[in-house]
């Protein structure tokens, strides 16, 4: 539907001051005009990502570089006024992704008005922007939804080693905005929050500064602030068979209106960097599995190479997180690296916002966590944040919305 | 010095595993070879900032879209070791500006001993990376220093409507890194710290995921958090005659340490983006005395437009923070947008990390700031943290090192 290569029309040319509303209607009836006011051609960087299909964007599709993730908690009991604002979210998701600005814009509605736009997106490109929403276990206590509630979403279990921060954990949903332009996913959050006053309330949101992951797999592997390549063996947006098996909720494992979804964990881990730098380049090594130059398993040469678990030490990362040690479990990583300032203590409060996607989490990521009580690396993080949610399958055409067959369709 | 044009030698080839130092010492005696490991040819998004100079890079060069900025107290009272961190942090920024890993890099080194670099930036080019140092009042307090602090460095006053938190203000130090990869000047400020150890600890940190304000004036201009063009009218990085008059230390100014430098006022402003997405788009556009599309003052037509100040509002923004409402006052803004989680009251906690160089910040800044009393913006924003430091000129070349002048050359 997007066809990022054409030159789109200026969004300025379309939106005379007088005809705004007349403008915008002929932009959006000719599809996703991908870009904002006065951009020339896109570029592969700035192009948009489809919005429309049977999984959501931004979860097997290309990590781009700069994540704001959201949780947000209702605050309505009115059902009616919840699937109202899920409509208009998933409206302005539609545009927005298509760099698009929401509504008439930041300029272009009544001057007596506040704007449907909070604007400071005009002129940035698409820059592959995706919004990928989840919905929390504590939402399924609302709206008479608890029968509705997968099997598979569990509340995480408190893991060896949790230290976790009430106040970065949880949620009755989330939206998760990756793009390459961290202006163009901070905009996107902000005007969802904007749309959602009296409905939702954001509970907490993390910055990610750069990628730790790709779901690419010829492209360069990124580096955590240990130092080291992470997410080496993911898996690839390529890979159909792994995606389904390991991914994509099918229809067997039910509800129905999970069919084509995922879930998602996300944990807020702090890294001691400050320790870990006076830390040995040998024990480094020895405590991930892998050389830290080139990111080649134990006794291997290459960083692709089949990593020889054996080789490693027993409380190795790489070895405790690896499928064959934990019964073939496989998630998705779309992680980012953050930095929130400082800790009180003189230290930064860096860390990994870890990100995983898969088709159930008690086979997923709780089967690795537990496997990782007795990892190495273990003495330079802390989990500080936790949150569980299930993320429906994507919006399929024009008049689909956000959780639709979760709220009409039959159990 | 640095020639980004040149297909960089790889940082691989030289770095054989078995003749680290050597090969380094090869690549140093050859210049700033601009890459690191494996990378192709430099892009120009890609490239190095010339390190050395009159000036420090980082103020009239080019602002990068990306800012990670720390305030670091000393924790030493020893003059000598504070003097030995000065040579290493300079050392350690000439190599990471040029693209370089500090000393022998993140698995050059033994084994037995913690890597030099902290490796989060391998295979990540120089992305015009610049390191810009500043010594706050503070730090006139110690090493018997108090005889050299310039006239210009006072602290600033009380401003109306500021509520400065003490834990994101002052410090005795600042380092300003900026790039165009957040994850390289994350890397930077990390890496200082780690140097620092035992003589400076950090005090706060800001990261800035965006840019506000532009040095080069056929650029498009950014939009600040609140939707509009920032920076319109700011010094270019090319106006000679400008920086000259507003920016730099003249030797007539005193003391003789700081001729070619200049002073940086930082500010972490709050913005309220909830309340302002719920102001009327002429209200906005009346508090700024711009239009929020094109950028115009009111009753122009252009952004560029020279503003007519009596057609605004008298509260008006642009109006009370004009040269001509401040007899001549102009400085240059180099400012970034921040996101940093929420405020526990379901606000995002985002604002403007504000950052102005100039040539005397009493008739810069604090002449300014004093006129925004009654902006019409404050009911908007807040100023919640606050620093200011004098910034030394440029190190002119490979024997010299940040606050030579200062601690060796006599009053």
């Amino acid at each position: 539907m997007t066809d990022s290569n054409a030159q789109p029309p200026s969004r300025r040319a379309l939106l005379g001051w007088g005809g705004a509303g007349l403008a915008l209607g002929a932009a959006a009836a000719g599809g996703a005009a991908a870009a904002r006011a006065g951009d020339g051609p896109e570029t592969d960087a700035g192009s948009a990502v489809e919005f429309h299909g049977p999984h959501q964007a931004g979860i097997a599709t290309p990590v781009q570089d700069r994540l704001h993730f959201a949780a947000f908690d209702v605050t309505t009991d009115d059902r009616a006024a919840f699937v109202g604002l899920l409509k208009e979210w998933t409206g302005a998701a539609r545009r927005m992704t298509a760099g698009r600005a929401v509504g008439a814009g930041a300029y272009g509605g009544l001057a007596e008005a506040p704007p449907d736009d909070t604007g400071e997106a005009l002129g940035l490109k698409p820059s592959r922007l995706t919004l990928t929403i989840g919905f929390g276990p504590s939402l399924f206590g609302k709206f008479d939804l608890a029968g509705r509630r997968p099997e598979a979403l569990v509340e995480l279990p408190r893991f060896s080693g949790d230290n976790l921060d009430r106040d970065r954990s949880g949620g009755d949903l989330c939206v998760q905005a990756c793009a390459d332009d961290p202006q163009v996913a901070v905009h996107a959050i902000r005007n969802l929050a904007r749309i959602g006053f009296g409905r939702v309330v954001v509970r907490w949101s993390q910055l990610g500064f750069g990628k730790t992951s790709s779901t690419t797999p010829d492209a360069q592997t990124p580096r955590n602030l240990f130092g080291f390549k992470d997410g080496t063996r993911n898996i690839s947006g390529a890979e159909k068979d792994r995606l389904e098996k390991f991914v994509w909720v099918g229809k067997k494992d039910g509800p129905a209106w999970m069919t084509g979804g995922s879930y998602l964990v996300a944990r807020r881990i702090r890294m001691h960097i400050e320790t870990w730098d006076r830390t040995p380049l040998q024990e480094q090594e020895d405590i991930f599995g892998r050389d830290k130059g080139e990111g080649a398993p134990v006794g291997r040469a290459k960083e692709r190479d089949e990593p020889f678990l054996k080789a490693m030490k027993p409380d190795a990362h790489v070895r405790l997180a690896h499928p064959d040690a934990n019964a073939g479990a496989t998630i998705l990583r779309r992680g980012y690296s953050f930095t929130d300032g400082t800790d009180g203590l003189g230290r930064l409060d860096a860390g990994l916002f870890f990100l995983a996607y898969q088709r159930d989490p008690r086979t997923g990521f709780i089967r690795i966590q537990r496997n990782l009580a007795d990892d190495a690396l273990n003495e330079y993080i802390q989990h500080v944040g936790s949150a569980v949610f299930a993320v429906p399958p994507g919006v399929r055409d024009q008049d689909d919305w956000w959780g639709r067959a979760l709220f009409t369709e039959e159990a």
